[in-house]
């Protein structure tokens, strides 16, 4: 397993360097719109403190950060009505990840709608603009 | 929702009232190889606290189980030499949940071999077994 990249795309947003459609924020967490969903809503839940993947991490680290996926599934589910929620977490390459900081995908289900391939086609961004304001609201109702 | 049904699979395994291939337990989580698995080495990780999955459950459950599913995924990666490690957290139908208590897959992943589909084939026992201990192993060493 290779070393933690400082220069990762997650790493650079938490710094602010590039933008994201947040929807949560605390001292040691963020959560922002994914860029290429595989479902409507889907969104990604960030520790600040950099690990690679769960491989590598701090206990303690994940231990703060999956109370904040729950928030992020139930605050999703209720934003875009769905039915259920998908929580994945890839860890190296052949397990599909493609951005090594460690993070949870929080991906809104519909009845027979199947989840879309990770890391597919860009959303628009007016969509993710729209998306990140419903999981703010249903953050803060 | 519904509500939590004490006599689903996992509280009938958790209650040792039908077996499994156990891996580890500690005072609050319990790890099995999955009957059904979608990689070979696939290890669930279970609360021993009841909830239907991650919508109802108590957050505290959850920061005590993923140190757990970090272990799995640690030790699943080496017993079976893996490349990477998937994990994947179901709620509710829509999202594929077939067992209506909160577990995480911890899927072992090898480069070029596709995920299989959740709740398929039933694994030969023998080699539940076989990789129980191959589980223990890794965890002990």
């Amino acid at each position: 397993m290779s070393a933690y990249d400082p220069d990762n795309i997650f790493a650079k947003i938490l710094r602010g360097e590039i933008p994201s459609h947040k929807v949560y924020e605390d001292e040691h967490t963020l959560a922002f719109m994914d860029v290429m969903p595989q479902g409507t809503g889907h969104t990604l839940v960030v520790p600040k403190a950099p690990s690679r993947n769960i491989l590598d991490a701090d206990p303690e680290t994940l231990s703060r950060v999956i109370p904040v996926v729950q928030k992020i599934a139930v605050a999703a589910k209720e934003a875009f009505e769905a039915d259920g929620v998908t929580v994945i977490q890839f860890n190296e390459p052949a397990a599909g990840q493609s951005v090594y900081h460690l993070h949870f995908h929080v991906i809104p289900r519909f009845e027979g709608v199947p989840i879309k391939r990770h890391a597919g086609a860009m959303e628009d961004q007016g969509i993710l603009t729209a998306n990140a304001q419903k999981m703010r609201d249903a953050l803060a109702g």
